[in-house]
């Protein structure tokens, strides 16, 4: 199969979506890899160190696009990208397709083939190319929760984790789904305080037996919430997808 | 030396204040050890322990006490063991004079050398004979706490540790001393949220590298204490000696 | 669907079976809601509060069960109320119907619909309105065995985490299902060494890779349990469901 | 004594030296406290809370400074501040007089009595006023960290606790001080891998006692550092003063 | 029915098939069971334990195979153990056929039912014979690579887990079932820094919750071992089979 | 000064007493450092090493021996080394003698200056030098227990950690010092039960704060020592120096 790995154009997007190794093993495959000159730079990969595992370096966006069969990508196409798109062509990448009505129509037209990452599923219910993205997802929320509660970004200039003497930040988290319980544990990792809530008491069980100490869960519920949300008791709280919504979709 | 030791007769007190391989030591030490007949029973020693190793036993409480140039005991001497006092014995036990005017002034009259456990300091200011009973106190705090919160003592009804779902108890200990700093360790083991306060940021900081992550430090002030206090917030409160308390009688 | 919640009158018995948050949903549902005047009143809600929600009040325990089709109680209704239950009402509580053969033959002769919490069964086998109530158990199993270790309770003195240089109580637990893995970590969280048993080994394999270093499991067989039963080496022995009971009922 | 709070105006310092309750306790101790219109306002004091517990508000800095004997601050005075000492005040605040030669000559000038938190020293050598801003400024390290890792500052994008299936970062701390291990501390609460250097065994021992397992520590000597910073293997390196630097000082 | 339990004559094996109250268990359900003179002392069982539960003794190996309709044993008969299988017989111990045609082929001419350990599957695909000797494996693997790790054992003179100031070893493990996780654990409880590697991320995202602080997970894929193989980075690396492997025999 | 580095020819000793780092920072410091031909061999450091940063090569022991005012070493001189002690010389390595009076007599009579790593002393009586060998020692005690547990070696095949089902052993430390200390926490880090016993309570009470839960303190007395001892109940014991050792010498 011609497999093609355009450079990603939207902004901030600087991961490619084939490392060289990668290449390596569909080369060995048998198949014929066309990399965009320049794609993997943001990623720390010269073409060079493509080449050398046996893919072609396509010299724009443009020629890798015609050259192959299946497209993989790391977001999905912008519009500057939907002309290039042939029909009859499989696309592969994240699409989020329910969160934009005009991408969905652009590529309903171009009669492409597009499978998104997000919702390919294993026999097991398991979503196996969104949960990294959740344990990524997760972990991020607490690095930017922390940035914005410092003056300097807006916030009350709170420390998450306190110091000795003077009290932690209290952290909520909405879902203790891939997502929540990742912020969980790294918020308790910076020594804040932290309640999870889900409405899965089998999900709070077994977060209750492997988060440290510093996590408390509590039933997500209204009687249960709108004490936390009214009193201004907590440093910030993040909303995420409950434990059941992978399961749900 | 003529060592005696009395049967325990204030209330609810069990102990013993030799051990029969205490008694051997001293025994080995070329000394004579009296002990009252049944003294050892509460603690589940007989008499045939203590005379296997040495000891005598003495009838009664008067036997003992007119044997001896030194009486060992656990609590202060009550008044139906003052008139067994001679002039020139020598008296080792938890006395707490401080608390108790009419004991101080029975003592000094009976002409006696009174040595308090409590008071026994070593070089390093530190007090071998009372910090065990510290961390004893400490420990049985929170037990008793935990008592009192349930229904059945006149308590709210709360759980220390809550269970998955179901947010746990917030205890406060006021004192990061020895008494405290048991106390909030078994708390914490009981799943409880822990507030600590101290006057000492210093050992407030070691508290927090050696105590469980869900125990907070708080620097005790009027500032920080009246939000506690007031709020409702916590399940029940612990006022201990500071951690400075020891050094400073 | 008319539903009512009578106050609980078996001894001390101070939970209600309905909070009001729960009332305000089922209300919203477009149920009405009959509750007994003062039924909250050892849970901490007032009848005003109930009826803020829109659930009536009614003034006494006949007027409840005779307003309703449905009634959620706590306990299993006590002789006193089996009078008041009708044919055709249903009854939502925990029954325990196994442990009283003139409860059960009461409920039948009286026509209700009887549905035990204790079995509410969920597809992946679960018991959700059970396991709670284990939990609960299980962690009040150490707070009651540490309590009768007391002196003053006819115990021997023992503390259950002991103090620095003086060993901790062993506590075996027997079975390691919800109960007893929950009675295992709060013991261990006192201090305790603490040994459970389980006849599945799958199970203690997990509770080797979750629970405290304190804990050590054992396999439950005779051979090993009658060392310690014999050896009178441990301070207290629980026994309790092991954690294949809920599968098997 | 006449005290005096101005506002503080160096850029992103919102802070106050002084709040509401310490001046309630000044003022309490028969002080007289002057507090500038809106020096509290960062730190979310009104002028309102100060005048409550008795405290003045003066209408400017002009004021403020003209009014005290003594000028608690938070940072050194910047050059618009100067023209406001007297000759015989005494200035309390952070001045770091070494790194700035016309600060120091500016005040030498001025004839004011200065005394720099961070050099206020207690018997034991501890220094009560540096430690916190060194516990912040180890943990607050981390979050800069962590945030100059992210491709869009700058960095290689690189998450500090990976995620399951992707190796965490390396974090080098060069210091086992109180800036350092609190550094330390978080990193590794966040998933990093941590290497902490110094100078003194004995504090070493003690790290490796009291830091997560994730922490490893390592003697600081130019054998052991070389292969560290050329190889590439870290992620980034913080250098901070050996644990013995404040003592040195 | 009648069970005969040779006793073990490959080299260096000391294990018996069945401890005497297995035997008590088999007598109790009706079955005679023949235990070879000695069998037992190897792991400190005498004939007379064996004789008290109802057992008998056979003089010798022959006179054990010959009674009995079914053989228990540890490991798979060698040579010397051929000739005394008989047409018919039930040999139920570990075999490990795949290893060995010439051991497989003797059987299969033996004509006897042979089940093996290793093979034995309950219905949810859990190998319950043969997890146990896979977590021993696992456990014993660390301590085997520690002992060759020293000097003495031609090793490097490496110590797993360093001491304050020299950096611990890294161990390397390749597959994260059974074997390895118990492999990792170990490790980590020595003190070293361990690298976990499977190519199921699910099973790593499971190791990470519950593995200490210093074991991190790695995707097992050709690009992330080829510069830990070649860098010489690490201490020693065990190959055990990946999580999967057993489900898929 | 002129520095002398022979190789060591004791028995199974493969350090050397002074790597090329080391040897660099006595050339930077104007030292002649004079390292015997192969010196660095067993530590992995070759000849060339250590001229590379500046160090004399000396063909042969007697060479080496004649060039130097001081000698550094690992081990105490053997007999064949006696002979190249020059009077006035000064020897610098570990020696030992009070457990080898011919040791110590030979070096009296040769004249050296004979300054034994174990015994230099900082201010503050901890012993720089000795300490990191205890900790070494206190680590492989647990390893070479945990061997010498094994049947091939002799022991009874006792797994110090057990396995899920089956129980840890139960190791008996005595002393709580360096060596001490470091023994419990790699022999609880193995999964074993841990019993550690020192004369002073003040240690203990700090190795309850930072030893893992499987870690149990015990005051050492004759009293508490006698029923370990006698019932058979411990896997191994270590009889290693108390706490206050060092500090006594």
């Amino acid at each position: 199969m011609k497999i093609g790995v355009p450079k990603e154009i939207k902004t901030n997007e600087n991961r490619v979506a084939l490392v060289p190794s990668g290449a390596a093993a569909l080369v060995a495959g048998g198949h014929s890899v066309w990399v965009e000159s320049g794609a993997g730079t943001g990623s720390g990969f010269s073409d060079e160190q493509y080449q050398n595992v046996g893919a072609h370096i396509a010299p724009n966006a443009d020629a890798t696009w015609a050259a192959a069969d299946l497209i993989v990508k790391v977001k999905e196409p912008i519009k500057a990208e939907w002309p290039r798109i042939r029909a009859g062509q499989t696309l592969f990448t994240y699409f989020h397709f329910a969160a934009d009505r005009q991408l969905t129509e652009a590529h309903l037209a171009a009669g492409a083939t597009c499978i998104a990452y997000e919702t390919v599923t294993l026999p097991t219910g398991e979503l196996p190319l969104l949960t990294p993205m959740s344990e990524v997802a997760g972990r991020m929320a607490v690095h930017e929760g922390a940035k914005y509660l410092e003056k300097l970004y807006g916030g009350r200039g709170t420390l998450l984790g306190g110091v000795p003497g003077v009290l932690p930040a209290h952290v909520v988290v909405l879902g203790g789904g891939v997502v929540g319980s990742n912020a969980a544990r790294l918020a308790a990792g910076l020594g804040a305080r932290v309640t999870i809530l889900d409405v899965s008491l089998d999900r709070l069980r077994y977060l209750d037996e492997v988060l440290p100490a510093n996590v408390q869960t509590l039933f997500s519920s209204r009687h249960n919430l709108l004490p936390i949300s009214s009193s201004g008791g907590c440093s910030f709280m993040a909303q995420l997808p409950p434990s059941s919504f992978a399961a749900k979709i």
